[in-house]
C-alpha cells in the first residue's frame, strides 16, 4: 500500500502507478479527501517497499501482506495443506501432536558422566527429549566455550556421548549448531538440530540446515518482533523443510531501572504465534528469566498460553556447572513442573480458540 | 558501592570516604588488584549516587540496596510486620487472600443503561469487583475522553452509578483516578482507586490518593522497570497507606519487525514481584494483548504465574463499545475464563515457592 | 484504512462500510487478489480504530493520519497559519528565531546564594535563559525532592529567588510544574512553564497549564515514539496555545549488556520532528547522557542535528550539588560548549533541509 | 562482587568464600549493616557469575570488571601499547588518524556500469573507501538477496568488479562477509572485510575473519548494548587482530506510538565507546536512520560527537536502486555532507576530551 502526501500531483501518482506495473502487480488508486491511497494487487512480498518510499510524491510505502507465507495458516488454509498444527516427528516422538513434549538436560555437556547421570534423571521423571549444549555461544570470549572447543575431536566426542545417551534412555536428542562449518558434524548424532537465538538473523546457516532434512529447533532473537521470527523460519521452509519447532525464549527487557529477570519472557507471543502459524511453538522458561526460582510458575503459565511443550535446564547440582548454573533445576524440580504442566494442559486444552 | 578507577589514588580514595561520612554512613574500603571498591555501611538509600560519581577518581556508582523498603519482603521479614501476603479489604472483598479475585466492566461507562447491564452479567459469571472507567487517559486529545470530559457534574453523574450499581449487585467498585482535583470526588464514590499506568510516575497524584485511606491499584507504566514500580508505590506506603494492589499491563514491546501484541504482558515480573514485596499483584490481560482472542490464554498464564487476581474488560457486546473495543469479551467469555482460572488456582496454589 | 481478512464475505465488508458511515466518513473498497482494503474518507483521527478491529471479518484497521494536526507542518501549509518555525518569545528572548538559545542552571535550586551565583555566570558566557529545579520529580521517596517539598512557603521562596535572579540578571526564568496544584504558584513567577518528561502523558497538567498562555517547555517521555510525544504536544494546542518548546532529553535505552549513558539521546527525532511540526524543538544532553564527559560532543550533535537550542544544567561546583552531580557541567565548560555550538550552528544553518 | 542476603548465615559466606578461591581468585569480605558483601580480586572475566547467583545465600553476583581487555583503554594505558586511538591502515588509507574517513557505495552491487558509475562519482566528492554489497542480508527469504546469491561464481564475478573498480578509482574496498564459507573467497578481493550487524553475534563468523589479517568493519547488533558489542570486539582482537573498524548503525527503537526512524541512532555510544576503547569507531546514517532526508544532519551530527568517518550509502538515481532505496543519496548530495563534516571536524577535532 502507498501512502500519497497530501499535496502530490497527478503525475506522481501515475509515476508510483507506473512503478508497481514494473513488478508486474496491479496498481488501484483511491484519492481521499486528504491524500490518496494506493493499493497494490499481486503478491507484494516481491516488493522492496523502500523503493517507492523515496519516490516523489510519496508519504509512506508499507507491505499488507505478511513477508512470510510457506508457514503461515493463512496460505495453508488456502491449499488445505497443513491443518491446525503440523506434527513433527523425532525418533519416536511427535511434537505439535496430542501431548506435551519436555526438552530437559544441562545447559552444557561437561563430560560423559554428568551427561548419562543427567539423562537417566530426567527421562525417569518424564522428560521426552534430551539437550545438552557442545558448541555454546557465550558474550565473553574469556569464559568457558563448551566442549565444542577443544577441535573437532572434543566435539566429535561430546556428540558421540549424547547419541550413546539418547539411545541408552531412548530419548531423541538436541544439541546447538552455531556455525555452519558444524552442521555435517552435527548432523550425523542429534535428531534435532537447535538454532540458537543469536544465529536466528544468520541466513545462511537456516539455508544450510535447512537442507539436512532434519527436524529443527529455532529460537526467536531477543530482539525479534514476532514477524521477523517468522519471517526467518520462512528461510528453513523456503528449502522445502517444514519441520520446523518455534522456541520462545525471551526478549530484551525495557525499562528505567532494574528488571529481575534477564529477558522478558513473552507468553502472549506463544498465543499469538499458533494463530499465525501450523508451526509448533514451544517456551524455555531457563534463558527466559535466568532464575531457577521463577522456572516452576513460568513453565505452567506457558503452558497456559498454549505452548506445545518446553526446554527446560536441569542439573542433578546446579552449583556445580559450569554454565548458566543461576538457572538450572534438580531433576526432583523438573518433576514437579512436569506433572503441574501436564495438569493445566489437561484442564484448557480443549478450550483454546485458535 | 562506590568503584574507583584503576588509577585512583589514595587521595581520591579518602576524598570519598569523607564525602560518604557526610551522609552519615560509614564507609568500607576493599583494595583489589585492579581497583578500589568502597562499600557503604548504611541505609543507602539516603544517598544521591550520581553526586559520588561525579568525585575526582570514581568509576562508578550504584546502590546496592533496593530503593524500597517499606513494602519489601526484607524489611518485613525483619521486624515480622507483615506475612507472606498482605490481605487488602475492599467492601466485603479480600484481595491478596486465599481466593482469586476478578475485577471486571466496560473499558468506559457510557451510559447507565450499559453499566447496569454489564454489571449484572459479570456479578452472575463470578466477578467480584466492578470497574467502569470515568477519565479516560487517551493518545489523541480528538478521542471520547469518557464522561468526565463532561464537567464535573457529568463525572459525578457517572459516579453515582457506579456507586449504585456495585450497591445493587454487591460488589466494590473501582475507577481511575487521573490528575489531583479528581481525588476528592471520585474518593466519595468508590471503593478502591486506580492510578493508571500513565500516571504511576505522577508523585503529587500518588502521595495524594494515599492520604484518602481507601485501597489503591497501581498499574505499572509501560516504561517502568521492576525497581522502578516498586519505588513509587513505596511513595504510597510513605504516606502510611500500605493498602495497595499492584497491576502488571504490559509494558513496551521491542524487537524488529512487528509485533503482534499492543504491549508484552510481563507475566515473569508478576512471579518476581512477588518474592520482593508483600503486597498482592494481579494482571490486566486486556491492556496487556489489546486482542480479544488472547485474554483466554493470557488469563489462565496470569494465573498460573501467581497473580492474585485478573482485571478484564467485558461488555455484552464489544463492538458496540466505543474505546478499547477491540480487547473487550463478553461475559459468556468472561465465565470461561474464570472457571478455567479457578481450576488452574487449584492446582497450583499449594506449590508457589516464594 | 481497515484491511479485510482473507475470506471475509461480502456482507462483511457491507457491514464495516455501514459502521464507517456512522462516523461521518465516506468509506472507499478496494478489492484486491488476496484480500479487500477500506479506505476512510474525511477525518480519521475522529475514530477509535480498535472499535473496527473487532468486527467480524477484520484483520487490520490502522489510522493514515497523524493523530495530532493543529501543530502538524502538513495542515499549517494548507492555511498558511505558520511559517517553517514558529517563533517563541518569552521575555526578551526568541525561541525559534535565528539565534541559537542556550538554557542553563542548577538542576536544583538550594539556595539564595547557590542560585544567583550560578545565574551571574551562565549569563556572563553567553546563556539566555535561568533554568533551577523547585518541584523534583525523584524515583525514590527517600531522596532530596528539592525546595518546593518545604511546604508553599518553601516553594514560593525559591520560586521568588528564581525570578528575582531572572530580573537581576536580565534572563527569562524557567522551572518545571509537577502537579495541578502547582500551576497557579509556579505561573506567578516564571516566563516558561516546563512540563517533565514523566508527566508527558498527565493530560490534565497539559491541558491546565496550557491555559496559563504562557510559553510551554514540554519534555519527551523516555518511552514515547515521536508520534506520541507529537500527539501530546497537541493537548496543549488544542487549548489554543501554541507557544510550545518541545524538548528531546533521552528514551529508554535497550540493548543486551550494559550501556554507558542513562538514556539513549535521540538526536534523529531532533531532525525528523522538525519536518512533521513547525514548533521548536531544543535538546538537553544533560539527562539524555547523565555523564559530564559526554555533553561537550552531545551539545555539538544536537546543534548539528538541526536543535534551536540546548537546555543544560551547570553548576560552579558540580560535585557540590545534592542532585544530578554526575550530569552538570561549570560555567567554565560551558562556555566552550556555546562558543562550539554557536560555530557548527553558524556553519550548516543555511544546509538543513526541511 | 557478590552481595549477600541480609539473613545469610556465616557458613554460607564461608562456603562463596571457598567458590572464590577456586578460580584462582581471592575473596575480600566486607559486613555491612544490612548485608555482607564480597569483593573478587583478580581477573573476573575467568568467572561465570550466574553459577555464584545460586549459591545459598547470595543475592546478586555481578562482574566489575569489564568484560573486555585486550581493546580496553584501561588496559592498554597500563602496558602502553596503544595511544588515543589506533591507526588502522587498509590501502593508502588511514582509518582512526588525524583525517575523516568516508566510506561511499551502492547499497548493493547490481551490475559492474552500475557500480563503475558510483564509484567514479564518489571518489570525485571525496570518498575514500568504495563499498557495495554483495551477499545481502534480508529479513524475508522472497527479496532480492544479492547478486552473491547468484552461486559462487555470480559472487566471484561481483566481487571482482569491486576489486577492479578500486584500483580504477585508487580507493581500498569493502563488502560485507555473512557466513564462514564465503570469507575465503570475499578476502581475494577486499581490503576490509565487513561484519553486519546481523552477524555481530556469530563468534565462529568473527574468530575467521579475524584469523585474514584484514582490517575489520564491525557493526553494532541493534539489540547490543555498548558493553557487548566490545564483548564481541574481543573475540576478534583475541585472534591477534587489532584491526577493528567499529561501526554505530543504530539500535531498536522504543516507545509507544509510531518512531519516524527505521532504528535509533545511537550517537552518545559513539563518544562513550572512544572513552572505552582505543579502536576508532565511525558511523552509518543511511541503516541508522533508513532516511535520505535524514542523513545531512545526522551525518553532521556523528562527526561532532566524535566519529572518525561515516558509511553513506549513494546512488547516482536512488530510486532505480533494488534495495533500500530510500536511504540512499546522489553523489552531490554527498559532496555536501562531507564538506560540511569536514568543517565541523576542524572547529572540534582539538576541542574533545577523552
Amino acid at each position: 500500500m502507498i501512502i500519497m502526501k497530501a499535496e502530490a500531483t497527478k503525475e506522481e501518482v501515475a509515476n508510483v502507478v507506473k512503478e508497481i506495473k514494473k513488478y508486474g502487480l496491479k496498481a488501484d488508486v483511491s484519492r481521499g479527501e486528504y491524500r490518496t491511497v494506493i493499493g497494490l494487487i499481486g503478491d507484494e512480498r516481491k516488493i522492496d517497499f523502500s523503493h517507492f518510499a523515496t519516490l516523489s510524491g510519496v508519504r509512506e510505502a508499507m507491505m499488507v501482506e505478511t513477508p512470510y507465507k510457506l508457514i503461515s495458516k493463512e496460505y495453508s488454509r488456502r491449499f488445505e495443506e497443513e491443518g491446525e498444527r503440523r506434527r513433527i516427528r523425532a525418533g519416536n516422538i511427535t511434537i505439535g501432536g496430542d501431548d506435551l513434549i519436555f526438552i530437559a538436560g544441562p545447559c552444557t555437556i561437561e563430560g560423559k558422566r554428568q551427561l548419562f547421570k543427567i539423562a537417566e534423571s530426567v527421562k525417569k521423571v518424564g522428560a521426552h527429549i534430551l539437550r545438552g549444549g557442545i558448541f555454546k555461544p557465550r558474550s565473553s570470549v574469556h569464559s568457558f566455550q563448551g566442549l565444542g572447543a577443544n577441535g573437532w575431536e572434543g566435539a566429535e566426542e561430546a556428540l558421540s556421548w549424547l547419541h550413546e545417551a539418547g539411545q541408552k534412555f531412548e530419548m531423541p536428542v538436541i544439541t546447538e549448531v552455531r556455525g555452519e562449518t558444524q552442521i555435517d558434524l552435527v548432523a550425523k548424532y542429534v535428531d534435532i538440530m537447535q538454532i540458537g537465538a543469536r544465529n536466528m538473523y544468520d541466513q545462511d546457516l537456516l539455508t544450510n540446515v535447512a537442507r539436512k532434512d532434519k527436524p529443527i529447533l529455532l529460537k526467536r532473537h531477543f530482539g525479534a518482533g514476532i514477524d521477523e521470527f517468522l519471517s526467518f523460519a520462512e528461510y528453513i521452509a523456503a528449502e522445502g523443510n517444514k519441520d520446523i519447532i518455534l522456541c520462545e525464549r525471551g526478549i530484551l527487557p525495557v525499562g528505567k531501572g532494574k528488571n529481575y529477570t534477564r529477558y522478558t519472557f513473552d507468553l502472549a507471543a506463544v498465543t499469538a504465534i499458533q494463530k499465525e502459524t501450523y508451526l509448533p511453538i514451544i517456551a524455555d522458561p531457563s534463558h527466559a528469566t535466568g532464575r531457577r526460582d521463577l522456572i516452576f510458575n513460568m513453565s505452567c503459565a506457558a503452558i497456559a498460553a498454549g505452548a506445545s511443550g518446553l526446554m527446560i535446564e536441569t542439573h542433578y547440582n546446579p552449583s556445580e556447572a559450569l554454565v548458566d548454573a543461576q538457572q538450572m533445576i534438580t531433576p526432583d524440580e523438573l518433576k514437579e513442573v512436569i506433572d503441574a504442566c501436564q495438569r493445566i494442559y489437561k484442564l484448557i486444552a480443549h478450550q483454546q480458540k485458535t
